[in-house]
């Protein structure tokens, strides 16, 4: 938005009351902001993207569909939403309510309008004048899939491809954790030998990926932020049995590492809840790979500058920037 | 998604209870479904789309970018999200309030978390253990622009280009009327001279673009649809104004025709609350015109057929399928 002709590199106010992981995530914000790639809208995690920032996003999703060709998924997108009845199958307000955004709306007549309107006059909360939709956004970009995948799969399975906004109600002030995001996603639904196979696939093509991007990536083993108590068996069961494993990107120091890509197997979760089936009658397994594609970029501008003009030919060119 | 090798040109089971009206819509939304154009999700309009779908679309918006190459406007990109503070600045609950899609999240402790998992177990209503945040869904994706514009516009003022997708909460079996869309704008931020040339520029240009892409297409002084009694005096004045003007395509009939794309001015409203000033210290005015990718995209599907593939080498050409 041409808000200045910064080139990013001068340093954010110092504030001495942050520690230096927070000071540090206010720098990398501040030189996003300053140079113009991301815009500000007021609220914490929710930027617009200049195009220098939306072509990145293109390239990485670019260069993923060259990786993804030799499986020929099949390319599909979904709005960044779920029916309410499909994210209360998949059980998502149960493990993850925090992150949760149920969609709501007004849904009264004039006498209840005749209030909303006194109550924005006032500044007054209007929160209990509006109705839970049947509409919530989505977490992921792959839950659609599972969803409207085939209820009885070829003997090869599915292989998806989709790119999409995602939201997690999770307000920071860290640029590599926003509230709406892009996500690239690989899907695998098929027997569960055929899944897991694709899945060690993916785990050596998306290290090798992000390397080649010049980051300094590490996977592990990881849990997701399951809500509360109940959570603790999810995350042990998570763990024990190695379903998620995350490439942790290097941004704010080797102990402070970010996930930017994470490979998930969901055994026959999706299978069970969507009644998908393989041709010999056994529910199908899945397994997705999701790539952030803020994450990357953030990160790339992190590592080379952010500028992508002064970035090198050879990562240039892997994004179709050059 | 392979979902059959349904040429699309079979009819929809007849229903007697519907209108002729209500029969051609579902007809249409038969023909995208069997032909995997559009894929249901279970919520009416609320689908995903396949990758020719999204070629048409991603044709469209390459169209008008060389349409509007000319103005040299900047692109970017905002999530389909407003601040809720900028979503009541504008007014659009006073003004759209059945429309609106402000987002919700759990933010209780343990002890609610038992009873929001209470209610999840009995399919009991958990809405009320909901807490409405910060941020809505934005219903156009031009509104961001005017929160973000500079508070001092230069001599030529502003020109903009986007893309993204919106939401309006009006669940309908017409595939020409989406709860999630995805709009392509075109925004313009001046004195109000500059803006109203821009005006007419646009009113000429989208009429010619609209035909040439051999759809049957009217222009009309149109009104917005504000909610309930006190929205009666802004339809008059917006009329009275010729304050909107649409595009109007022919689907269902001459006298049902639908908008595809909408041509506003805005005078000075939001250059009033946003505080956006000309080099002369005058509020700025404000103008967009709006491009629904599905719905244009729709048209094309229903005017030359469900496959892009079949479409003349001309019109295939000009949205970059050849």
């Amino acid at each position: 938005m041409d808000r200045s002709n910064d080139d990013g590199n001068d340093l954010a106010p110092a504030d001495a009351t942050l520690t230096p992981l927070d000071a540090a995530r206010a720098d990398l914000l501040h030189r996003l902001l300053a140079s113009g790639r991301l815009l500000p809208t007021g609220v914490d995690g929710l930027y617009g993207r200049d195009q220098v920032f939306n072509s990145v996003l293109d390239g990485i999703d670019a260069a993923l569909n060259l990786l993804a060709a030799p499986e020929a998924p099949i390319a599909a997108t979904f709005p960044p939403m779920l029916p309410r009845v499909t994210f209360d199958q998949i059980g998502y307000l149960r493990k993850f309510a925090d992150l949760a955004g149920p969609v709501f709306s007004f849904l009264g007549g004039p006498e209840e309008h005749k209030e909303l309107l006194k109550r924005l006059d006032d500044g007054a909360d209007y929160a209990p004048l509006l109705t839970q939709t049947d509409l919530t956004l989505t977490p992921a970009c792959c839950y659609p899939f599972y969803a409207t995948s085939p209820k009885s799969i070829e003997d090869a399975g599915a292989s998806y491809t989709t790119r999409g906004y995602c939201f997690r109600h999770e307000p920071s002030k860290d640029p590599m954790r926003l509230q709406m995001f892009e996500q690239r996603e690989q899907i695998r639904v098929a027997a569960p030998e055929e899944v897991q196979a694709w899945r060690n696939l993916w785990l050596e093509r998306a290290a090798e990926f992000l390397s080649e991007l010049g980051l300094d990536v590490t996977t592990d083993v990881a849990s997701d932020p399951f809500f509360g108590r109940p959570g603790r068996l999810m995350k042990q069961h998570q763990l024990s049995q190695q379903l998620k494993i995350e490439f942790l990107v290097n941004v704010y120091g080797d102990d402070n590492r970010t996930a930017c890509s994470s490979l998930n197997y969901h055994q026959d979760h999706f299978g069970e809840i969507f009644g998908i089936r393989t041709p010999s009658g056994e529910i199908a397994h899945s397994s997705c790979i999701g790539f952030g594609l803020e994450r990357i970029a953030v990160a790339l501008c992190n590592q080379h500058g952010v500028n992508p003009d002064r970035w090198g030919l050879k990562l240039r060119e892997r994004l179709r920037l050059a």
